[in-house]
């Protein structure tokens, strides 16, 4: 309200990620309140890169509140807040569950999302008190120490040689796939909302045969689409002009495919393609794959195709280009 | 490829609705043979009103090429051609079985989507020749004579009073279904892909039925969502916050939702909206309203459910202000 009334803001977009957006109406009586006219985003939205400026402009909205994830797309276009949701559950009993999968290791970085960042410190000290040695990464392109988004595990990368195993504390195991996607160190989830804690590295080998067994199959592709994805902070059309060239020299047929929501619907349309390049969500080649009939590579995961990169390299690297 | 080299167009983008995306990849080719490079919109699109208009700014694009609608997008944003797609399949079986369908009626008025305008003739001379008089309406406002499109029937509208019944000519019922709601005259398709005809009479009622219950269900509701539609032709802002105030003034409270694609799964999230108002696309209140789990009424329905407008009223109106 505060900020509203010092930029003078008539119009605000509220942009919320799906589990907060029940909140959206109550945000908005708000932001009335504060006298702008409030209008809450109703499209799906996974990610700061999913920033709507597109939809702020085309709405003539002066301002844009986008919950839940810090900033990641730099832009002037339109003005915007972030707010950071914080959770409030406590982490302590699933910190707790998770100290007997830490056994065999004395040293451990520890990660979270925005949402716990508060809570590391308590992490920490329950670690201290178990014997561990900690590391929290701050490699400072995320706005918090120990933080990790969906795409960038920076903050893991950069303290991954000098720890034996990773703790994640967050909801659900798409962080903590992605941190022993990008480090290959023994990743370990307490989740604070289930109260429970587990290891992710056999679904990550899971994982790692599924997207084996996708490069395979399309070494035998012929036709491709690449998709540019048309989300301001997921956009790499150089990135997919540059892959097409190069499957083009390989003598495979590629249709440069602008899309915002990858879903299986939308893929499904294009017949006579046999497999995607996608430059725009790592995620969704990677944890959706199984909604997908077609393979679904990386731009790393074409150049193995094209025996241009090893399979150890790309493991190496990592799948999120976020995080070198 | 003219076109294209006469406006020495760089980048195209190529829009296609969903049953003809599986010709993407072939007309990319031919656009790059034309020295242009082509991407393929690959997002879902249902008519000319979700023209790609924003997308092709992100890309840079310097010409849209969209097939298979006519233009009802009035902008100067992106350089546009329209590929008015034709169908090849004969509608003489069609229009045969649709005969005695007819045959309580003289006067007929003919309507046809674009793909069969050119069909058109053939079908007046075989009513003709069956004894019956023909209109076709030319309001002027759709680019052919007896066209319609998903929301506007005005050609239909136009003539109403002068004939007693209609016959559609195209796939499905859905455009006799709009037909048979703006001008409440029976209603009889000849579709030449399934080779049958049939009344859309029986399913009209049900729908009318179906609108009924909803408008009843959003009486009872406190909490609306006002849907803003964020495509190009969808948008009615001012349409949203006037039944929002109005709504408001009645004891409701009213979230303006900004939304591209309006599906259940976006919906649902909003768990305290009791109904929704749908000022984007008036088809997908009433062709998929059983999909959806909360009332979403039309404008003109709010009004009825806030006795402004009666029953009546609003069956003479018709459910598309584009055919008023």
């Amino acid at each position: 309200m505060e900020e509203i009334g010092k930029r003078k803001a008539k119009r605000v977009l509220i942009q919320l990620p799906d589990g907060l957006k029940m909140e959206g109406p109550r945000l908005a009586t708000i932001v009335e309140k504060a006298g702008a006219l409030a209008i809450v985003s109703a499209d799906p939205c996974y990610g700061a890169c999913d920033l709507a400026v597109q939809d702020a402009e085309s709405l003539d909205v002066d301002l844009i509140v986008h919950y839940g994830h810090s900033r990641i797309v730099q832009q002037e276009r339109v003005p915007t807040i972030y707010v950071e949701a914080r959770a409030k559950v406590s982490v302590k009993e699933a910190v707790k569950k998770a100290l007997p999968f830490l056994k065999d290791w004395k040293s451990i970085g520890l990660t979270t999302t925005v949402q716990h960042v508060d809570s590391l410190d308590e992490a920490r000290n329950m670690l201290l008190k178990a014997g561990k040695s900690v590391m929290i990464g701050d490699k400072g392109r995320l706005k918090q120490a120990g933080q990790v988004t969906g795409c960038d595990y920076s903050n893991a990368k950069a303290i991954s040689d000098a720890v034996e195993a990773f703790l994640f504390i967050g909801g659900g195991n798409f962080h903590a796939i992605g941190i022993a996607l990008t480090t290959t160190k023994p990743t370990v989830v307490a989740d604070p909302y289930e109260k429970r804690a587990y290891a992710v590295n056999d679904e990550v080998r899971r994982l790692l045969k599924q997207r084996w067994a996708s490069i395979s199959e399309a070494k035998k592709a012929k036709e491709f689409g690449a998709l540019i994805g048309l989300k301001i902070g997921q956009k790499r059309f150089e990135e997919a002009v540059m892959i097409k060239e190069k499957l083009e020299k390989n003598g495979r047929n590629v249709t440069l495919l602008a899309i915002r929501e990858i879903t299986p619907e939308a893929l499904m349309q294009f017949l006579n393609i046999d497999a995607f390049v996608n430059t725009a969500c790592p995620r969704i080649s990677l944890d959706d794959a199984s909604r997908f009939r077609k393979p679904i590579l990386t731009v790393n995961e074409v150049l193995v195709a094209l025996d241009e990169l090893s399979w150890e390299e790309l493991c190496r690297r990592g799948w999120f280009e976020n995080s070198t």
